[in-house]
């Protein structure tokens, strides 16, 4: 394929980065590139320890697929040398040493979910160990001359450790190094991260520069904010998105967000480019279009991406039968019903709506029952006595009255 | 053989020390040692880039016999790990790769000098290179994972290089690693060093604790002064005697030293117990010694070490014969008389007499001579046209005058 003009180039990849070092390098690379009709390196790492990846973590992803589309050579990088290893001073419990089968079966997990937005036929995934694990000691003692310990110690992270007095192991100075030597091994271009990832991709310019080669690029990502729009996306925050989540899932959650996060969700999680984001928000102000519009076709694409894009229409559908075509908010709070509070023979409507705080008593819901205010997912329940078992109760919408709405969650 | 009493070792190995690291743990070592009648392990490594050494350097190797003839296992360890690599972030040159070969040699050349001292059948000499360049980088990053950034930062040099902003590459904090997972690789019981080799020392007991092995005491002994009782042996200063110097050489210079230097030379260089030395100093006070018959025999045995016993017979002998016998005092001034300044024909006796000094003209000089005062190592000169080549003057005394000595230095 022939690429494009640099500076367009540059452009999409420069789009929606929190940082990037630095144009003039990467114009080169790109016109070198564009006349040698050759693409470029372009480096992911990625931790084998934590295969499961909420949409938060596709963010730089989305990214390297810009880079796919462009026309370069993507390297998705397991660092699984370090993983073999774990944290040998005993200190840490997040590192974990894992088993060559765990590794490999966390590998094909990432796999899984990477090539939902890369290509992979362009993709290449590869193992760290393939080249450390050759290395020998005096490879080691040479690798480690190429950086000095003050430049260490200006990590953010070991800064704060050092003047604290909380110890640092050795070993932990020569993780950065064997990363920045991947970049070495893969002749990268371009390595991507996230912001927290500066540091080290910085380590490895300077590795390739110790080692004669050009230096990579630098690009980072924005942390990705949850459906809050608050906090940045983790699963501790219970503010995430799953790659994994269903279809239904994906779209309330969505729904959910507010018009601003929604345009830095296309930003960082769709191809849209710079041009076609400002149209989309002049047409919402111009009113030429609905934000929940805008808001579904994001949900459905994130299903779409994630799942098929059958799932992505029903979903709509069934939002639409649940939500529009009933007058229902796409925005309704969410009621987190423990399970332990639906009996075997299920949860009666009366106490249901006592729970959710429509009623005060169970007589005041007996009232609402038979006054034909009450509706599950817009279907009038007429009867005070019905029971509803978790199943019929998840996800659904619990209308009291014209402005009472709930969403039910069990939990 | 049977050990010695536990006690009576500790006060022999303790005997000159500048640091012993520590009692209990030898007398511990000591007491396992005779009771299962097993030699203990003790380390000496050395830097194989410096082969040439003078008698300070074996104040530690003098030690090392101590052990030695206490039954003990010595390892001398050639450290060629760090030899084979040289400074490779280019910053120093003090540290040169060395071929295969020239460690070797150099080894060699070790090897001949401490077998002076020691005995060959009970010394294993080993390169580290042995156990070093087996290792993968898993176990690489294991022993790094042993030792702390703010400890390694408490070493005085890194330390001083640390605050001041000089750069330390990574690499320098994993060689005292490799050189404490040498007493891993030897099990050493007791590593021996100069007092600069303190922290390095530490390291090794740590680094056995970390692997699960008793940690070997630490003997750190003194830095010998030289002949001018001042300032530390070293070729830089020229106050060396070199391993290699000739018995004449050893003989004149150690005659020239302190009666107190030549306590402190006996204490460190020779095989001298407490109990002796005291005696020795005691008998010099009482006057039951002459200063110069003590001096004397802490040169020949030196000669004797270095050389052979009849090379230090040889040397008294002929120091009998050109002071004792000619009543030249024994600690005459030496006069460095440049090589460029002997003709070819040779340096005229009138010429010699005014530049060390004794004359204030050339026929000043003349009357000397014919006044029948001048000598050359005891020979009368009588001929004032005389002319002698520099080997003819090299190390000879000249005398101008019943008070006026001087020993020619052709340099």
């Amino acid at each position: 394929m022939a690429f494009l003009d640099p500076k367009e180039q540059l452009e999409r990849i420069k789009f929606g980065v929190a940082e990037f070092i630095n144009d003039e390098e990467m114009l080169k690379k790109l016109k070198r590139s564009k006349e040698t009709n050759t693409p470029l390196n372009i480096k992911l790492g990625a931790d084998p320890t934590r295969p499961d990846i909420h949409i938060g973590h596709t963010v730089v992803i989305n990214k390297l697929k810009t880079f796919q589309d462009l026309g370069h050579k993507v390297y998705f990088l397991i660092g699984d040398f370090t993983a073999q290893i774990g944290d040998p001073s005993g200190k840490s419990t997040t590192r974990p040493v894992l088993t060559r089968e765990e590794i490999e079966a966390n590998g094909r997990t990432y796999a899984k979910q990477i090539f939902k937005i890369l290509d992979p036929e362009k993709t290449e995934i590869v193992y760290n160990s393939a080249w450390i694990n050759k290395m020998t000691p005096v490879d080691f003692i040479k690798m480690s001359a190429q950086y000095t310990v003050a430049r260490m110690l200006e990590r953010d992270d070991f800064t704060k450790r050092y003047k604290s007095g909380t110890p640092i192991a050795i070993h932990e100075f020569l993780y950065p190094l064997t990363q920045g030597y991947d970049s070495v091994a893969l002749k990268a271009d371009v390595e991507l991260g996230g912001t927290d990832q500066k540091f080290n991709l910085l380590v490895g310019r300077d590795m390739q520069v110790a080692y004669g080669q050009e230096p990579q690029c630098v690009l980072t990502m924005p942390i990705l904010e949850g459906i809050d729009g608050v906090n940045k996306m983790s699963k501790s925050l219970d503010n995430y998105i799953s790659v994994v989540d269903t279809p239904k899932d994906m779209f309330g959650k969505t729904m959910r967000i507010s018009d601003d996060l929604m345009y830095r969700w296309y930003q960082l999680l769709t191809d849209i480019t710079a041009v076609e984001l400002e149209q989309l928000k002049k047409d919402v102000a111009d009113k030429k279009k609905h934000p929940r519009e805008v808001k579904v076709n994001l949900a459905k694409f994130l299903i779409k991406r994630f799942h098929s894009a059958e799932a992505a229409q029903a979903a709509e559908d069934e939002f639409n039968r649940i939500f529009v075509d009933k007058g229902i908010p796409d925005d309704v709070p969410v009621f987190e019903l423990p399970t332990a509070d639906i009996p075997a023979e299920g949860l009666g409507i009366t106490q249901l709506l006592v729970k959710v705080g429509f009623a005060a008593s169970n007589s005041e819901a007996n009232r609402m029952v038979q006054g034909g205010a009450v509706q599950l997912s817009g279907t009038k329940v007429t009867d005070a006595k019905a029971k509803f078992a978790a199943a019929a109760l998840n996800d659904q919408v619990l209308k009291g009255s014209k402005t009472k709405f709930t969403k039910i969650a069990v939990k």
